[in-house]
């Protein structure tokens, strides 16, 4: 790009534009804000980057970000240890507790089974999951299996899917119930709208009401 | 917004909130971005806030963008002094120099006439236009007037146009000639789907071919 912007501006255009979603339209819209901020706005926010990427880490037990060693919901002793639900990504994680319905623990993944991608199961946190299974079924010395269920809660997608379906083959022979979560037609949604593979879900995850 | 974020976290959320055009959604997507960012990058995004921030200031002459007493444009020997291009902000300057067309100097009068948000001219760079015009006039001694045209570019929208119609009340009487962008159909456009206010501009604009 030529130099329509004074040094500083452009470099901060360019770093902008890294941003996911943000083109060199919004990168420049943005720049011309943040020099309108005031000098305290702006240093508040370079800040809360740098203090972001210093302070926060992944969670020992379940790979939710944390600002300790082990994450809020993995240190709290009201959530359901029996219950593990499997999340690619963080966010989903955050998707969940949003619903304020869900009382069990969980476990980031950190990504989904891609091989066009070349992200094969071992680039996941498929091994600490298991791990983390076996310790709690060596904590709890003898009896039923301390995790009784293990939701597979991956996106709807082909990677998603295979991902679940990964899963479940290493934890079935462990004797724990492994679900995945519905899939069907969103509330509040159209079938007119709904797209083919959606409504063969709908009709595939059927039950009798 | 309750804390399901940890701490360092949802701060940067709610910095990044506050930046035009981003909602929770995306600032929440911002956020993951730059956690999974390397520490070199984030460092490079924060440091570009800081430095635009502490290097850049306005141009003493034209109140553009720059990281020094006086800007690229107004320095640039091969520009023409005798032409000034009015623009509300430093973004519509950027949007002409895109172009490559126009080889004159740009006035930035750092926002519109807004009576509605209190914004009356004494709170735009007039004042700084008029002084600028008379001292040219100064330094050239006598015969005709140094600035032989400005151009008034700001929006053709109700604040843009009075904007320009007060400019040109003042600028008018010096003798100096003062043009106003065109306004009517904008290229590639389609009249079925254009507004009346800018077919009924696209007739009043017309001329002879």
């Amino acid at each position: 790009m030529p130099s329509y912007f004074t040094r500083p501006l452009s470099r901060l255009v360019a770093e902008l534009e890294k941003l996911p979603g943000v083109g060199p339209k919004s990168a420049q819209r943005l720049a011309f804000f943040i020099l309108r901020m005031n000098d305290e706005e702006a240093q508040n926010l370079a800040q809360a980057i740098v203090e972001a990427k210093s302070h926060v880490q992944t969670c020992r037990v379940c790979f939710n970000y944390t600002d300790q060693d082990i994450c809020e919901i993995c240190r709290d002793e009201r959530r359901d240890t029996g219950c593990i639900c499997v999340v690619a990504d963080a966010r989903d994680l955050v998707a969940f507790e949003r619903t304020n319905e869900y009382k069990g623990r969980y476990h980031v993944l950190q990504g989904v089974i891609s091989p066009m991608d070349g992200i094969g199961p071992e680039r996941l946190r498929i091994r600490e999951l298991q791990q983390r299974i076996a310790q709690a079924q060596q904590d709890n010395g003898s009896g039923a299996h301390p995790v009784s269920e293990i939701i597979i809660a991956t996106n709807p997608t082909i990677e998603g899917d295979a991902t679940a379906m990964y899963l479940a083959g290493i934890l079935k022979p462990l004797g724990i119930k492994v679900t995945r979560i519905a899939h069907g037609m969103p509330v509040g949604g159209d079938l007119d709208y709904a797209d083919q593979a959606t409504l063969i879900q709908s009709l595939e995850w059927r039950r009798e009401i």
